[in-house]
Parts: C-alpha cells; structure tokens; sequence
C-alpha cells in the first residue's frame, strides 16, 4: 500500500493506493498553525500523521507528497506563494520521522504527470507531456522513460514561458507568461477584453463561460478560441523540444469539452512543425478527478 | 583516431580527429552527380572513402558524420532542402561498407552540441544547450548527460517554434518560426524592416550590419537588439524546458561580439523565470571555426 498526498492551496487529499486504484480518501485542511517553539510545518506533519493512521493502509510501504513549489531532491517544500508557510518545509523527513516509511515529495505537476503516465492517459508511452490547467499552469515531462527534473528539480515549467512578448502582466511580475493567457485567471481577463457585460464573471471560475460558449454567446466562444490557440502555439513549440508520442490535458479548464478540445485540436495541426505531422497524440486525461492527484502523489514513490 | 564529416550545403569538410584535436582537414564538394544506375548518393560516398583514404587517418577506429536531416536512429540523410538529394541517402552504411569501419550519423546541429560538449564551452556540464546561429537557427539538448534525441531522432529544434504569432513567413510555409527571426535571412529582414536603405544588403551575410552597427549606425544596432530579444526569450523559455547549466551560442552570428552578445545578456537576464536566476551561464563557443564541424562530428562517434 502507498498513500498519497496531494497538497493544495486550502484542501489537502489524502489517498491509499493499492495497485494502482485508490481505495479510501479523506480530506484535511493545508494548515500552518505550528505551536509556538515547534518547527514550522510540525502542526501540518502531524496532522497528516493522524489522518493515515486513522484510515487502513496497512501493510504501508511508502508516502509519495505532490505540493505546489515541492522540490523533489531535498523533499521540502520550497515558499510556495499559496501555501501558509513563510520558509521551506523538509516535510518528507517530518513524516518519515512520524511514520517511519519512505517518503518521496515531489511538485504536483510533476505527480500530475507521473499518475497519468503509470495509472492514466499516458500508459505505455515512453515520451509524455502532461498539461494541467487549473488556477495556473502546469507541466511534466516524460523523456525517454524518465521524468524530467533538471539538475534543480525545477525542469518542464512551461507556466511562465513567454507566450506572448509585452503582453499581459502576470503574477511573476514578467509580461506575456502563458499561464497568464492559459488558466482559469486568464480565460476570464480574455472574456473580460472580449465581452460587453462582467455578469458571467460574478461566479468564480470558467464554467459560466464555458456554459455561454455552448449557448453560443459571441465572446464565450472567442476567449475559449483564444485561449485555445494560445495553448496551441505553446503544446506545438513543446513538441519540437522533447517529441512526445502524446500529450495529456488534466484538471478543471480541460473538462470544458469541445469548447476547448475542438478549436485546439485545430489549431495544434496548424502550428505544429511538418516532421512531427502525425507523431503526437492530444488527448483529455481519462483519471477520476478526485483520484488523480492522489495517484500522481502516489506515482512519485519510486517514478 | 576518428575522422569527422562536416556536410554543409555546398561545401563537406573531412577532418581527422586525435584526441579531441583536428590534425588534418581537407574540402570536398557536396555532390550528388551519381553515375546511371548506381545508387543515390554512390558518388558522393566514393569522394568521402578517396579523400579519407588521401589523409593520414590510420588506424581508423570510427567515422562521425554531421549533416542536415542527419536520422541518427536510420544513419540515413533525410531529404533534405538544401542538399542535392531528392530520396533518403543511407550514408552511415555506404560509409560502412566501403571503409569497414563504424559510422555514426547525425544532424548539425546536434553534432555541434556534441562537440561544445566534448571538446569546447560545455565541457563538464551535465544540462547543456547549443544553439548554432547561421543560416538556420539549430540547437542540441544534453539532458542529464545524454544528447536528447526524442523518439525520432528529431527533438531539441528550437528552429521552428514559434516565436511570434502571425509573425513573418517563415520557409517551412508557417508564421513566426524563431529562425525568421534569428538567422542570417531574419537579421537581414529586420535590419530592412528598420533601415531607409537597403546598401547594407548587397553583400551577402550580416557582416556589414554588424560592422555599422559597431559604428553606431541607428538601424543597425536595432536590428541586433530586436534580434537579441527575439534570442533571449526563446533562451528564456527553452531554459524552463530542460534547465541547462550552461548555454553556449555558436555560428556565424554569434561571432559578431557585443552587438548581439551586450543586449542578448541583458535581455536573458529579464526573461528568464526568477526560479531559474543565477542557474544558466550564457557563453559563447570557444572552438575554432574550421574545427567545430569536425570535431562535432567526430562526437556523433559514442556520443
């Protein structure tokens, strides 16, 4: 058995995995309340700590951790701007201390990438690229069998390339990032530019227009087109550096269906080089979404 | 010893390499004259066999062949546009067959790659990138230690992404390919794009623009900043891809010193990712010009 733990910005997933299908889940809130004296993250640690022991994962081989800003050689969380901590947290020693297991911790696009490849979308290939789109965006490189870090950790970030020169402003503080396009924050700034009325925009998240799209409304359509294109151009220049034989779109944005996957499918042919023509498959991730940043958690133990 | 095979378009440069050091080169010309009813390419592989067997090259443990469309994986040059051949040539086995010893074939630009790794400005490095600026814009990845060649021996082709959307014709028949841009034909472009007349253009190459804008001349040192940010964001972004250790330009180009080199820096420094700061050296190839094809090559040999 191998339990994974998906941390997000306000909701932690834990998850046991038992050969590839997850079989008992609960949730905990990502706190960073330590007691005075105790070292940062304890609170979190034990918290965790608690929550496994209370579910049935017994025989527990190893913890496998996906965290925002997760450094996969030192095992620590590294500041991650969403997450409560002010300093990193060497939290894969602090549960192997309390658990007495191995514990791999890695970020969660690169755990993302990991579930789809071993239990997901991505079975059987050997070259992968798995895009999750969600508040930001995220990516992770299969190469050859491997899982790209890069000699930080920090490898495959295809978030805050530069999609668009002098472009929009993003939270890194640099212009024209293509997470500042391709995420839920950016479909809605798109909308934004494009619509005549906020209303849609009064409810969190894209669904509103992704919902307007399929009604047909003029500017829902286009800002999903936008985005797509966007998208496109940055999946065809990701191609032309690893080759992948597919590529995997995971998380919230992607499940808009055809608003989304119609207009990038075209797009994605038309920006792509002639000789990878016919090489790479673009497909929707096919995990549970509840489960699949626990699998991909739970991937990164042995990857 | 290992003899080195440069094939450019017009010109094959043949070397012999000892100890990672050219003791001899001699020029042939890339020819595709084969007599009727040989096969194609036979010509042009018997000039290769006499001139190896003309120079002191004994005992010859191994040919590296470095060529446009190089196929590592088929040891065949792939149609390639600038190359007299209308059908695959299987050069690393004609080579074979007539001198009995191992060939190894690859593309140019991973050939150089290779060579920086082995003999020149990427030595020591484990994560490198190569980008040779000349006609075309080629670049080579080692991840890891290893040449990333993707699953068809065509990946790291920084080339053809995409570096402006709708941006200018590129020859693949697609918009705002980075070689538009960053290339002998896109510096020339952009220096007519920005200049009021055209004299700098009646020589070939971009010699006279870099030597003007050494003097000062308006447009001209524009061209060379345009053309080192279009650089640097695609250095930028291809650093998130693979985090290299070392960037090392290479070509023509790069030779023109700080009026390239001066903005390229600065504009790399304020692309690149803050994750990445402080991670990436940006630094010219350190072999001299004859040799760096050869040697390249001759690194195809047990890369």
């Amino acid at each position: 058995m191998i339990v994974g733990v998906d941390i997000g910005g306000t909701t932690t997933k834990i998850g046991v995995v038992n050969d590839g299908r997850v079989t008992a889940t609960k949730r905990i809130p990502t706190l960073g309340d330590d007691a005075l004296g105790t070292e940062p993250g304890s609170a979190f640690a034990d918290a965790i700590t608690q929550t496994i022991r209370s579910m049935d994962a017994s025989p527990l081989n190893a913890i496998g951790i996906g965290v925002p800003n997760g450094n996969p050689f030192t095992g620590s969380i590294d500041r991650a701007p969403n997450l409560p901590w002010k300093s990193d947290i060497p939290l894969a020693r602090m549960l192997k201390d309390r658990m007495g297991v191995q514990c791999a911790l890695g970020n969660d696009a690169n755990a993302a990438a990991l579930g789809e490849w071993k239990y997901g979308a991505g079975r059987g290939t050997n070259d992968l690229l798995v895009v999750t789109l969600g508040t930001g965006l995220g990516s992770g490189f299969i190469i050859d069998g491997r899982l790209l870090l890069g000699p930080h950790g920090n490898a495959g970030e295809l978030g805050h390339t530069i999609a668009v020169m002098d472009g929009r402003m993003c939270t890194c503080g640099r212009r024209g990032c293509l997470e500042a396009y391709v995420s839920i924050r950016g479909i809605r700034q798109t909308y934004l530019e494009l619509a005549d009325s906020s209303e849609l925009l009064q409810q969190e998240g894209v669904k509103p227009i992704a919902d307007a799209a399929q009604n047909g409304d003029d500017a829902a359509v286009q800002a999903f087109r936008d985005t797509a294109r966007w998208l496109a151009t940055a999946l065809a220049n990701a191609v032309a550096f690893s080759v992948p034989e597919r590529i995997v779109l995971f998380g919230g944005i992607a499940r808009n269906g055809d608003v989304l996957m119609n207009p990038l499918c075209r797009y994605f042919k038309e920006a792509l080089f002639y000789i990878y023509e016919g090489k790479v498959e673009l497909m929707l991730s096919a995990l549970p979404e509840d489960d699949a940043g626990i699998l991909g958690a739970a991937a990164l133990v042995d990857p």
